[in-house]
């Protein structure tokens, strides 16, 4: 079979847009779910304008072709992994963004970075909340695409609740305009909101326009260390009875150790599990939920309970919750995971979890936006033992089973991917399979929008 | 032509519940929007089970009969107006509601008023908060079905905000769970949202699962009189530059005296507008935030500017704006409309729709969701003088190409319905209305699902 025939895509973009050199295609095939079996790209679009995301997408559908849409390349799941003999096109160059702060809204081009908005918006006295703990890394398009969550999302809510508008170009190469800087719209179907978390199947969106918030007041931080983690994740539960804080995190014995030898910071590494809460509440209000919180974290066994209003030490507890992926990465392969469950199941996930990592004989560290009930159980594992491996993907299953028999999601904030959609039919059934296949049918009758991501 | 045989509808569902008194479907033709055109239903049923739904949505499915919903009849843009020939659906039986105080979520039959799930949330201590002005006898079902606004979502958001999980019946008749209590969920396409707003054109609403928020804190509230209706418009501004307020009304003269000729609170009948803001940031935040407004208020020309943290008090207020609408009715017919536009253009909005009234010799007058640009223009009419009410419609047009000019929306949070169905297109333009119809096509081939709405 002979490759296409690129010349008339490459001549209807500026020079040097369409790239094939093998070395820069080679670069584009991974994300960071790392999925061995990746395919190569026919070839990279590094698009500038909707011009040209349509121009491509035209072409794409004449020639059939698939496409796969990618930011900064940093999905979890395999979402913008390469499929091999499709083409790749890259919104890393798509960097227009203004902030309008007569109406409070970012209107941003996909690939600019979710700290680079939350930059931008803090620059104007503004605040886009949605914190990925990639946000220094990942793009605005990708966490729209993936209707991405973070540390914040258990108050402020996730991507989702700050979509107002969007361009999208469809399968067939038109380029809508939906919704806008209104922050109220009731006319006709709902499609912003379709878009946001669909992950690349129904068209490319090439434009956000994002509702923004007054800044956060000062955050307050409370840090404690249980003896266990049914301990920690029962203290959960006697928070979020009590108030709703600005940020609940959960992290295990094994990824305390895995931040403290890489950041040095001084955690108890003796802990069970440890927590790190926020309450922004201002004034006395802060004071009393600062009380609640520290008295539940008591209430349930936790030691070295500590609060603090001081900024730097705030953002250094955030910090190593951050780092928490990164540095158990350290220790090996990850698998990862991002289940979520309704929250009171949520001490009964972490020591289920606990019990597929005995039964498989590998390594879990569990850290969690533990508040909102989203957890990322880290599969660590040797990449060159085959049976560790298969170990591993034996507990990445179990774990997302677990999940749905909890009443729960496999996947809370990272999307479906290619990673996860063997699960997806066990946790929404297959009446709601074919209800998205569906709309996928009636938006992409070629099929040719991220092809195998999801449904395929 | 012959009337179907409904008999074996009547067979496959409870004695009584299917309904074909004449004085019993009479009293289904029309909702609040009062469509002259409004027809009489074939037939009413009176649902209370997700299985009822599915056995009539079959029925029609298969003898090709339209089939309109309804909740409460509460639509003021005839999204319930019954269809000669159609099967109205009635929701007002479905009445099943629990809360779960250890998720913080609402588990809904549609038929509940919006009054009824706040109460219930609130007798567990906690709070749902969409707050449609008509809270007291609409019904959740149909809030859902708009993505129903209010008073307290220029802070707290739409409906949309707060919808969780869905169980739907699509138009083949199979009932689909989507969605559920977890806080954040990225499993697949976005099918919850999906249906929030959809103005019943891709399926029936049979159930809803609601996020629930801890209790709002007590609200200070500060009123103040202006001269104009600019000087407040302006005023809406000033105090949105500075923060989020809990809530942002605005009235205009007209509706201050029909209010006052109603409920005799003392406002100041000479004043061209009222605004009635509030906070409920606690303690010194709150007092600050006051100020705030107070200053603002002031700043605009405001006059009379006062502020109470009496809970009684504050309510009057509440209610006075609340009252705007049935005591404006009292004046004649109306029209009532529902405009959104970016927050700058809310002044030049205001103004440009006194000139619509002058034009057109027609009383308008001008109620408004202010903080979130959303406006109520309600056009009083005599409906037995038929220039009048050429005029009064002519008027009515000329209002929403004014929304859609200044970048805005034809409804905020009414829904298209029949009534608004004329002017979608001018703001969203054919290639998003091809999108529409080909979601609508998809999944509702037969275009039997509340025909003539929106899209017809």
């Amino acid at each position: 079979m002979t490759a296409p025939d690129l010349s008339s895509l490459t001549a209807s973009l500026p020079p040097g847009m369409v790239i094939v050199d093998p070395d820069i295609l080679a670069a584009y095939r991974y994300d960071r779910a790392n999925d061995p079996d990746a395919g190569t790209p026919l070839a990279l679009v590094r698009t500038m304008t909707t011009e040209h995301v349509q121009t491509t997408v035209r072409w794409c559908a004449e020639a059939g072709i698939p496409l796969v849409t990618r930011g900064t390349g940093t999905s979890l799941s395999g979402g913008s992994t390469a499929v091999d003999g499709a083409v790749m096109l890259s919104t890393e160059k798509m960097r227009q963004l203004t902030i309008d702060t007569a109406t409070r809204t970012a209107v941003s081009q996909p690939g600019m970075l979710n700290a680079e908005v939350k930059q931008a918006a803090a620059d104007k006295g503004l605040w886009y909340p949605p914190d990925p703990s990639s946000f220094e890394i990942c793009s605005i398009g990708g966490n729209v695409a993936t209707n991405a969550g973070g540390l914040c999302c258990v108050k402020y809510g996730v991507t989702v609740d700050y979509v107002l508008g969007l361009q999208v170009v469809l399968a067939d190469g038109r380029a809508l305009r939906i919704g806008g800087k209104q922050l109220k719209d009731s006319a006709g179907l709902p499609l912003t909101k379709m878009f946001v978390g669909s992950e690349g199947l129904l068209g490319i969106i090439t434009e956000v326009t994002l509702r923004l918030l007054p800044p956060q007041a000062p955050a307050c931080t409370v840090v404690g260390a249980f003896p266990t983690v049914r301990a920690a994740s029962e203290a959960v539960l006697a928070v979020t009875a009590k108030l709703r804080p600005a940020m609940l995190e959960f992290m295990d014995g094994v990824s305390i150790n895995a931040v403290e030898d890489m950041l040095k910071t001084g955690l108890n590494r003796e802990a069970g599990a440890l927590l790190v809460a926020q309450s922004d509440a201002p004034g006395p209000a802060g004071e009393a939920e600062v009380a609640l919180i520290e008295e539940a974290f008591r209430g349930c066994g936790g030691e070295d309970v500590f609060s603090t209003s001081d900024p730097a030490e705030s953002e250094a507890f955030t910090v190593a919750r951050r780092m928490a992926i990164p540095a158990v990465e350290k220790l090996g392969a990850l698998l990862l995971e991002d289940v979520g469950v309704p929250l009171p199941a949520l001490p009964d996930l972490i020591d289920a979890v606990k019990a597929i990592a005995d039964e498989n004989d590998v390594l879990i560290s569990v850290i969690a936006h533990a508040g909102d009930g989203n957890t990322h159980p880290l599969i660590v594992h040797d990449p060159t033992d085959p049976d560790e491996v298969a170990r591993a993907n034996r507990a990445f299953g179990q774990i997302m089973d677990l999940a749905v028999s909890l009443g729960g999601t496999i996947t809370g904030e990272h999307g479906v991917g290619r990673l996860k959609k063997g699960w997806l039919r066990d946790q929404v059934g297959d009446d709601v399979m074919d209800l998205m296949a569906t709309i996928k049918q009636a938006l992409d009758p070629q099929g040719l929008l991220n092809p195998g991501v999801m449904l395929g």
